[in-house]
């Protein structure tokens, strides 16, 4: 069976749960890990045993052995990285957005779309146990014809201030992931954005040009509505709920939790919270899209998440984030034909 | 102890509900029910041993021995049958909602505040043991202070279309006990709305100019964001939710069930479907909010739901009727800035 | 419509819940309340309007006018109100169980066989819709062959210890419910009882020669196993689950809440406890019987819990009393063959 | 780091769980599996890339490189197989139980204890997360003292009838993990014993001497009752609950699913079934199992389990079995005087 090397690119929390998923793939060597921190990850590559690590991305994308690359690094550099690693025909699994930006996530699918290398995005929910039941029981008619979605995203942490100032903002940062789920559980596209916020937890948030707790409501082509509704600090856990509803009934997909262990005592029933933080509700589907991607590979295939579905996403955040703005509804037409004119 | 003389106008569903509560309660006696209908109702009144059945609601009105009335008439009808009441010096018990016009719930509620007669609008969901300890929930603290709110609202059958045609839209007839649900939980003001919907279902619903699929968003003045979905038909029951989320946690509210019976098998594990309708899933709020009315008359105290809750819940159903017409934000203020012009 | 003239034996708890269901029922006038403790009940009868209430019992079995009586006077009474109402030729509506003797419950059920009169055994859980929807779903085949029954029945409260005394023991006062439910949902009959307990709560019991807590394990002639446990204080509420499994799946009945709503904090997930007493828990099944009994008097029906019924339950509590006390498997035929040489 | 060499006896189910777990742990190799039917594991073993597969299990014994053992041999030869282990200074995790033979349970356990090599018994469930918890709430007093245990044990499918015969019956193959659980969960002794069973699915059973379906109800030191109830087939999947309950409350765990979808349409609320069997449901105790054996190693402690464990729990499916089979309750000491005897 023929070897496959990766390089990493970038070593925070994503790209350490992407290494080690890798590492227990047969067929597959991590040969280099890029970061700037060295020392930051020292420790961690030592116990891994990874053979090397660079400050230098670049040398990851030059190296000549490297077939494929993880890109993990901060968004802004997510275009740059994907162009360059594509143009030196490495396979790319990268970390999402695309980019914060429409002009460049469209200059990126253009060049992706004439190359021959795979790319993923990492869209993790399509992997999730709980989502792939919700398409499944959609795909198999069992709950006819779809009239509305709900979702509710809530993180469990307010992340730090200057992470929100590098985010793009919460519709690109955190609601991207739920704008893919709901092409991939409908299968359709989304016509037209309404969305909205408010800041209820920092004010500095409000500083930053961005929302704490916010809102989207979609209207898909095949007239179903959709309504998310999010939160950037859920005290209880990490709360990750979505229902479809049809003409013959409706699904939901409620959090899952630790144990099933329930205490019923003289002052009330208490019961597990759900699961505290994406690290541990979602580790099942972070695994489950690197073999995706690595079976892509071996078998020559195109993965299940492709550059297209990433740029749709981002197009839908953008959409999200003017109307926000403008207060008023958006939609994606307009958006497409100012993206075709800045790419003209 | 001294009885109170109730006289019912219409005898639908509702007004049945109605008088049968009323009958349970010592100090009440249901002198005389007035509905064009006769014949319909004539078995159900013979069994009830109702003494006096009347088609013309005037003669109710008109009786010097009647305390008290409960309209559950055509909403058209409303408006006119309280100003007759309370201009004759009796007590109401209303169905809602007020009007479906703005000016005329204006001035009925001019009217209103320059009586001494009780008046209580039907929002039974006050009422409700599910949504009583939200409010208290909410009312102690243990939600902190309040960010999000959402609300599913979910008929079990699709009126026939003439109803439709008289409702006032989806946002008068179905979305005003969430309208008024918001303002009783969170005990603060809906400050503006965006609304929409879809027709899913029929398309004679689109020919009446209404949706059978609909959304509001709502912000509250305090910064609560607000979502509601609904629709007109979900073939699983009558599906009725509700969740506060704030800066200590998050409340919800789930369907009420048959019976707490399970049953797995080879195939899949089975339990009971949300209750099936209106009448199953809020008969104890119907008896308990005729109690509390009849309380109210016994020891001289306002209602918990007073005319100018009616009113409040129909300014945010014309704003949401308007935002969905207009598809834009409409403020509740731009409103009651025209209701002041109407009826200066 | 004819009348049924009602008199009531007993004004304790489960007599007033079944004078309050009577006086709903159309057709049924409550004449008559014996009760010793003339004063203890005096307002509550003032209230209700009944007309005449009693110290003594005879007078009520003595009064021609009553059709049926409800006994729920304590079980020492019982053999003989039962035996003296049903040769006066009156209706029996009696509290469970028949007897604490065997020899006396034979006699009244060789008495009761050969009368006319409808006589009830108030095993209310035959009305509850939770054990309903079991015994229907067992009907129907939908677990197929029953191979096991587990139930759980806990009383919320430790009764005090001079009703302990006079109680029969835990097995003929608490486990005779389930012993019925078995047979009911079963639709066959118990073979033999393994039973014992052990005092946790209060060492009062034991000198009592009673369990706080207690099991048993019944065989029936089907080959089903049954296994019951019981205590006499659940501090979260009163505890009443049962789960049939059979070769083609299981049903089980959880607990009863108040409400639908979840609270979930930064701590934990809380939710409502099960209904805290059996007035709460069963408040339907309890109307339910009591209408149930009337219809039989009215369509001159057998009631669906008869004497044999009640002589059956006595059978199995006779049994599982006899195991835990001599620590050995007890067959019902053994019982049957004293209880026949008893009653010669 | 140290490597520890494995040598693993046994390619059964359990056999390739616990190779695959331990190639997982770092400082860990495994170096010979050894098994009679070599063919049928070679493709599983060579693309694992185990160095070494013998047929004959003594060679693993008598390898000097090889520090630990992992048995999952049939039950017959763990005692002969855990002696020659530990006389060539091995240590060892064994399968359970330790023998199906008190005698020779009790010759290794006096074997044991006199070496220096650890040795843990496989009741995984100590290593379970909902099982952890329970024991986690026990041991801090939030249920007070313990009143009640029930537990609920069921297979999914029945097992083949050579695999029975083998088995020692249904007490020591299928109910001593529950033996062990209800020790590990109250940290208190069982003082007797009554079973019984039936067989229900196939007659097969029955003439090997065996039961399909059964119980047993134990009492433990303390005063505290305890139910299990167990079937060899449950058609909706793999069925694990366990309850205890005590002065304070009580702690109830329930199965573990797939997802956390339901399904709600015109006839019924479905959702996942319990997961479908031991593999699955356990994966997680099985790897956690082992990460603390190896631990045990590395940092030089006693095992969870000890040999002790394993033959506490023989001594109960012995009582077990024995009371089933001459129908009264058994007392462990009983056992324990015969123990010594046979083993004076």
């Amino acid at each position: 069976m023929r070897t496959f090397k990766f390089g990493i690119i970038g070593a925070g929390r994503l790209g350490k749960i992407h290494t080690m998923n890798l590492m227990r793939i047969s067929g597959v060597k991590v040969k280099v890990i890029a970061d700037p921190q060295l020392e930051a990850i020292k420790e961690w590559t030592d116990n891994l045993g990874i053979p090397k690590v660079v400050p230098d991305w670049h040398s990851v994308i030059n190296d000549p052995e490297i077939n494929a690359v993880v890109i993990t690094s901060p968004t802004t550099f997510h275009a740059e990285m994907i162009t360059a690693a594509a143009n030196a025909g490495k396979h790319v699994f990268t970390e999402k957005p695309l980019s914060h930006d429409l002009a460049s996530a469209k200059k990126v699918l253009a060049l992706l779309e004439k190359t021959d290398v795979k790319v993923q995005v990492a869209f993790n929910r399509r992997f999730d146990h709980n989502y792939k039941k919700i398409r499944d029981f959609v795909a198999s008619g069992q709950i006819g014809e779809i009239h509305l979605i709900r979702i509710t995203a809530r993180d469990p942490f307010l992340p730090n201030i200057e992470f929100v100032k590098k985010s793009g903002g919460i519709f690109f940062d955190f609601f991207i992931h739920e704008f893919d789920n709901i092409r991939f559980v409908t299968n359709s596209e989304v016509e037209e954005v309404y969305a909205g916020g408010s800041v209820r937890w920092d004010p500095e948030i409000k500083n930053a040009g961005d929302y704490d707790t916010a809102f989207a409501v979609l209207k898909m082509k095949c007239g179903t509505l959709c309504v998310i509704d999010s939160s950037r600090q859920a005290v209880y856990g990490y709360d990750q709920r979505m229902e479809v509803f049809g003409s013959k009934g409706r699904i939901t997909s409620l959090n899952d939790r630790e144990t099933n262990v329930e205490l019923k005592n003289h002052e009330t029933v208490t019961m597990d919270k759900p699961l505290p933080n994406f690290q541990k509700r979602y580790a099942d589907s972070f695994n489950a899209e690197m073999q995706d991607f690595v079976r892509c590979l071996v078998e020559n295939k195109t993965p299940l998440v492709t550059p297209k579905d990433g740029y749709k996403a981002i197009l839908i955040a953008e959409a999200a984030t003017r109307s926000a703005r403008e207060n008023r509804t958006i939609k994606i037409e307009e958006l497409e034909d100012i993206s075709s004119l800045l790419n003209g």
